[in-house]
């Protein structure tokens, strides 16, 4: 049956589940008895088993990273662009292993699935996830996946703060690692943001104290506020005017406070209303948790050179020079920690005017370059 | 009886209401039958009445701009660093006049006033406001004290606006224009923190569609969540960093979603708290409101200079190197429409960590340039 896909598109792909049934000890001091990981592969593993790649998401992303889940889905894996035979992220060089991370509520097991403790959904009562848990439930799934070394771990973001703790906890388990717009550690400000959209979504009367699935309610205003919040933060200032100016979405003001005026009004409220109908508001919370708390330079006071010493892979740093969530100066601070701890770095700061959005765009001097790095990747 | 009040404050001040029973017609196309303006002043009007000063407030401002209240007063007027004899805006030389806008919540005739019509409060049934029509409230404010001219029109970001709208609505009227950490018209992104703030408030189910005042109670999460958003374009990233890092609360993490982990948390929280008590939701939109609607140059399609080309006063413009609310890049924007225009124009960019903020701070440099453009008013 021929299928419309683009030629560069790794095609119809499903996920699996992999159960995981032994404890997993938390850095909250707590532990998860059993959990499922939901996973996508593209590509093949190679007979060495050494061709395989981790991406790792970021706060609102999953494991359906490239492809399409039936021939009528209109949009492709949210990383479709980097991820797929000829492009950057190649899948006929690389096998590509993408998971939706525990915590999240995309498949794999998070505060909308139900606790075998009691019956019920987790809810409010799911553990606190932190960036080394995610890596170390991401390493029991290379176990499984019989992956001793991936040749890379990449990730955007928040995901790229995985990517670098894989060379951290992991260091003989991991070639390469891409951070790509990513950073150290949360600034005050970064931190701020993330305090807003927590409160919108811990004080909308519907949050029951995150116990709203038992309520049969979600917490629609908080979850869109909290997106609205973010998306201000992933555009830069340029792209907005850009794609939105002050056009207005009439001729004429209105002059209350209920109408929309301007279009990036409605495209806030569209991106809120859309992301509170498909995103469960525990996972929201303990996603800007993880980020809040990422901060591995703190266990040697500070000194992340120190801490990346450990370090076995090469690096590659990318950022974009309008994004203001996590500016090049963050990803500076960690090429020159990298630099200090003699490792081998390969940073490029991109000149973009999409903001942070940009790690997710197909924008060609970015795809180029990502791509010059993974080809030199041997296998 | 002495008080412990310092030498350069305009010491203990009693503001005054002033009761308007003229129609005013508004940009919204109604009008308000009659209403009130609270207003404070400090120092003396000369015999020629040359020496009068307009001071306009910004977003959660009011007509208390300097000295004390009471001897009880802890804290002085918002503006104190720069009112008072011998600052820059200095009471020995000048009569200031400074009062809370029509729509505020200190004192004027805004939404939590009694509406003649009903009997009942205003609420959402206040009409909007923009900076024209305050600059018409307040041209009939100097009508009623008898100044036919301003030496200066002030204010700071919103305040800026309306200094600047003088100078187009009354250009007569106004000799010198000081706007201060202002733009000429919102950006998209300034539009959509403005817009978070609104959806917090109106999604907020105590807000009862603007008529929580009859209902006895106040959308006090959405208010919070509104300053939240609100402080943090009001500090730079750097200022938030240098104020509190990532410094933690407690020694230990908590591990959930509740408990304040870092310091910035904590304080955005108490100033959200706090301003939900004593700000009236409904202003709070009319204010954000105002600020979007801003935008002088439309009426010559954009073209800033041809707006300005009518004023006939001295303009002086400051911004500060690390806002990002209203960048020095905005500021700039209006220098160039001026020097376009060939108006008298003294602009300075100064450097000051503590973003939009600044302008109400008492930085040596920004006092000292302010007092120098003050002093060359000829009165």
């Amino acid at each position: 049956m021929p299928t419309a896909f683009p030629e560069d598109s790794v095609g119809l792909v499903s996920p699996q589940v992999f159960r995981f049934s032994e404890p997993l000890a938390l850095a909250c001091g707590r532990s998860l008895a059993e959990y499922e990981l939901v996973v996508e592969t593209y590509g093949e593993l190679n007979a060495t088993r050494s061709n395989a790649l981790l991406i790792c998401h970021a706060l609102s992303g999953h494991h359906h990273a490239a492809g399409y889940h039936s021939p009528d889905d209109r949009k492709p894996g949210w990383w479709d662009s980097c991820i797929g035979p000829g492009k950057p992220i190649d899948t006929n060089k690389f096998f590509v292993v993408s998971l939706n991370n525990l915590g999240g509520c995309n498949g794999s097991t998070g505060p909308s699935s139900t606790n075998p403790a009691t019956g019920k959904p987790y809810g409010a009562d799911f553990p606190v996830m932190t960036v080394e848990d995610w890596v170390h439930s991401q390493a029991r799934l290379a176990d499984v996946l019989g992956i001793q070394q991936w040749a890379a771990v990449i990730g955007g973001s928040l995901g790229g703060m995985q990517a670098m703790q894989w060379t951290i906890s992991y260091p003989e388990r991991v070639r390469h690692c891409l951070a790509i717009a990513s950073a150290p550690k949360l600034s005050a400000q970064n931190i701020a943001f993330n305090e807003v959209a927590r409160q919108a979504i811990l004080t909308d009367p519907e949050f029951h104290g995150g116990h709203f699935q038992e309520q049969g309610v979600i917490p629609k205003r908080g979850l869109m506020l909290a997106r609205m919040v973010g998306h201000i933060t992933y555009l830069s200032d340029d792209a907005m005017g850009e794609k939105f100016g002050r056009g207005l979405k009439s001729e004429k003001l209105n002059y209350d406070f209920h109408s929309v005026e301007f279009q990036v009004e409605s495209y806030l409220r569209y991106q809120g209303e859309e992301f509170s109908g498909r995103f469960d508001a525990n996972t929201y919370l303990l996603m800007t948790k993880a980020l809040d708390y990422f901060d591995p330079a703190a266990a040697n006071d500070g000194d992340l050179a120190q801490t990346l010493a450990v370090a076995k892979a090469d690096f590659c740093l990318m950022s974009f020079t309008t994004d203001w969530r996590f500016s090049p100066a963050r990803s500076r601070e960690i090429v020159d920690a990298l630099l200090a701890a003699k490792k081998n770095v390969c940073y490029l700061e991109i000149d973009a005017p999409q903001g942070h959005d940009a790690f997710l765009m197909p924008i060609p001097r970015y795809l180029q370059a990502f791509g010059s790095y993974m080809k030199r990747i041997e296998v």
